[in-house]
């Protein structure tokens, strides 16, 4: 694959996905088997036993051990035979093919697909929303048949929401308000203010208080794949636009892609927000309502990818309101282009 | 594709498959949208916008003009961008990549893949049945998974008759009477007269009088690829095999291929008939029937399709019966000749 | 196809599978129709006309001869046309591609894919047990999506039965027992006694005998692709292990292969037994059962070859527990590769 930045953390699933019956899941083009160990820990290998290939995840765990359904061979957590029947003791050197750093943070299961040695847990890209005193944060697991840079360039470009979610999130404001695009490092902001206007349902909901609001949308696009879009009201003329967002409230969507191949990805997603704490249901009611507006999102990003595969010759165009997207794109190249500079080539199973 | 000949009038859909809600299409090989304007003039154009390639076809029609359900350009039936949302003004020379001529006749909205500037509406093939005073005209479109060239073989050669269709319009006089196979300059001509013999349900019901009949079939192939099957029964003796068809009744079945792909056709079939004209039921029964009738066929053309993509090393024979076909084929071949040494090679959508 | 032997007999189908109605089936990679004659002789050959390569299984038996259901062409037994309608006879030589020997023997038909002077119902593997007196023998047809190779591993190394087969025929003692392998010429065998174990219940319920017994499984594979399970029980110390089965119950599982692709095979299965002879419901319950216990091979085996697919670089690993499987397969290539050498290429469908 060469579209993904392979020394860097990419996550493999949300908390509550991975658990005590082992996961297959295909990450940035590698098969991957996932599960916890008794204390929690995740563990993360190739997906195939390394005797007869049979995918690891149809195994049994035995303690902190991942037992193949074919022939019984067990290995442990550091992908090490450590049981095979029939055989006096176990063959040298008998392991799974590769183990893959993971570290649990933000809710999240990260993997590192790269050099091992360079799997750093410092590196977990900052999505400090997800674990902030006094918020609360939950989401989905989704996938999609579109390259993950599309799903980016669409998280990068709210205006969008105005064609693609006309019954849902779409307002016209959106189209009418400008944008504001701008780098700092390797991170890339969208901002879009809509001041003195009328909140959506949702927003109006989660005020409640009467009255124009100033709204705001802002991107940020965090290397290699995820885009933290914070979004909130406030009361018109409180000042939200200065900086003084007291009098409002405040969400912030949590958007973590993970490319699967290189046309298909994984999208992870929540919302992390400081209202209405104690309703369970909202955090119900928002992820089935997000989950419908996914699915226009995915329509949308299927057939794209569809007649972008039909027409290679065909570039994609970029305008002003695809500045942001454009940018993280040059970003992640330019990611991939120093790895490949420094000898760090995405790695492949290399053979026996 | 190299099966086809790009400048020709191919058809796109029956009229009344085009409207206000957009199509998506393939033909020819391209990807094709399209749509009525509000004067109902038809459009067909590249299905996908410039900017990102979402299908064109997912939009929505203001007016004459097609706005892309992604980010909102829009664009005028001539292919030319007419808005860009959030953008100060329009882009120059922004536009879909290819708009096709297109015309109807006949009932059939006819497209032009080829040269554009070498449309001319007077070389749509010459359906004259469709159009004809005191006659009347309706059918249906199909999707076959096999080569166009499979099913002009199969409307040239109604000796099939029998083996396919042994249940509705096989008839066993169909292989005891001789064929005459002719061509006059591109037209291909199959000639069957069974005369003297029971007339089969279909025709003693159109014909309402008893007794013995003269029936034929005339099969003419017009290039590129429509079949005009003229058929019809008049009682034994009064001269139809002569010229003089005044006590019979008569229709014309017309067959239409579109290639989609190499091995993939849009094949649209009616029948124009001058008995029967206010009887609506007898249209649309027919039409009912024929559906059962083509689906037999397709089960055929695609088994065979199969077997032939299978294998490459042989040849489809050519015998007595399948002289039509082959000489239609070699009418194809010439055309797609003359075009190639004219240097009028199938077009491409070339590269920005 | 590459992993088969050319000039061997291959199992087609079951007796009863094939019939008065053609059966379409690939083998070795080869297209074949099959059908029996009048008098019950089977038939196989190229199933396409070789007119315009409609498959001859969508065809019409007449006598013994198969007439294609496109334009009616009819072939005798030997591939020759015999009937061309609306033809003035017969277009010399003018016949199906290839003509297959076929033998039938040990209730299958057997077919020869390879050179056609070369086939001699001698060289029909030796499945004795099918047709022995005293015995009964029954089973049924199945397909796998994997290499036939891989259900030769499975068959000749029984210890998977623990992990695949936990809820059937699995059983912790086979674990606990030590294998023997070793080769008699081209034939592999690979032993193994369970002594003074409790019966499972099929054999507890075919013995009627209380009582601790010693239970075998002797695996044999005979070229090119046959495997015979010789199980069974006897009460424990009358003998069994030394020769002296007459206290005990047998059966022989009858295991043959045929490849379809290169990666996908049909699998006949049976059972020859020599007790409760007159009870038919127990031949329809063992196949019941069977039909779920192959189930769960079928489940490993495709996600195997999903694995072997995706991972060209890594090989299938050999130990104790393998080393009958890989036995056979080292047979099965020393016999291809002696072909080769004799200049007994596999057979392509040459170009007419």
């Amino acid at each position: 694959m060469t579209t993904y930045v392979p020394n860097q953390w990419y996550v493999a699933g949300f908390d509550y996905e991975i658990g005590r019956k082992p996961l297959a899941r295909t990450l940035c083009g590698e098969e991957v088997v996932l599960y916890r160990k008794l204390d929690g820990t995740p563990v993360a290998m190739h997906d195939a036993c390394p005797h007869r290939l049979l995918p690891l995840s149809m195994g049994m765990l035995e303690g902190d051990d991942l037992r193949c359904r074919y022939h019984g061979m067990m290995f442990d957590a550091g992908g090490r035979c450590v049981d095979m029947p029939t055989q006096d003791g176990v063959v040298r050197n008998f392991q799974v093919k590769k183990v893959y750093p993971v570290v649990e943070r933000y809710r999240f299961i990260w993997i590192w697909i790269g050099e091992a040695e360079k799997a750093d847990a410092a590196l977990v890209p900052d999505l400090w929303p997800c674990e902030r005193e006094g918020w609360t944060f939950d989401g989905g697991a989704y996938h999609v048949k579109a390259d993950y840079r599309l799903m980016i360039d669409n998280l990068m470009d709210l205006t969008h929401e105005t064609h693609v979610h006309p019954g849902t999130i779409g307002q016209p404001e959106i189209l009418g308000s400008p944008i504001e695009t701008n780098s700092e490092g390797d991170r890339v902001f969208v901002r879009r203010w809509m001041k003195g206007i009328d909140a959506p349902p949702f927003w109006r909901y989660a005020l409640k208080k009467p009255g124009k609001v100033d709204r705001w949308q802002i991107c940020e696009f965090i290397p290699p794949s995820a885009v933290i879009i914070d979004v909130g009201v406030a009361p018109e003329g409180t000042g939200a636009p200065e900086g003084d967002r007291s009098q409002g409230v405040n969400g912030y969507v949590i958007d973590v892609l993970t490319p699967e191949t290189e046309t298909t990805a994984w999208y992870f997603w929540g919302m992390a927000r400081n209202f209405d704490l104690a309703d369970q249901g909202f955090t119900a009611r928002f992820k089935q309502q997000q989950g419908g507006v996914f699915m226009e999102d995915v329509e949308i990003l299927e057939a794209q990818q569809k007649r972008i595969d039909a027409n290679p010759d065909m570039k994609l165009r970029v305008f002003n309101i695809d500045a942001g997207g454009a940018r993280a794109r040059a970003v992640i190249e330019r990611m991939i282009a120093a790895e490949k500079a420094a000898g760090d080539a995405a790695p492949t199973l290399a053979a026996e």
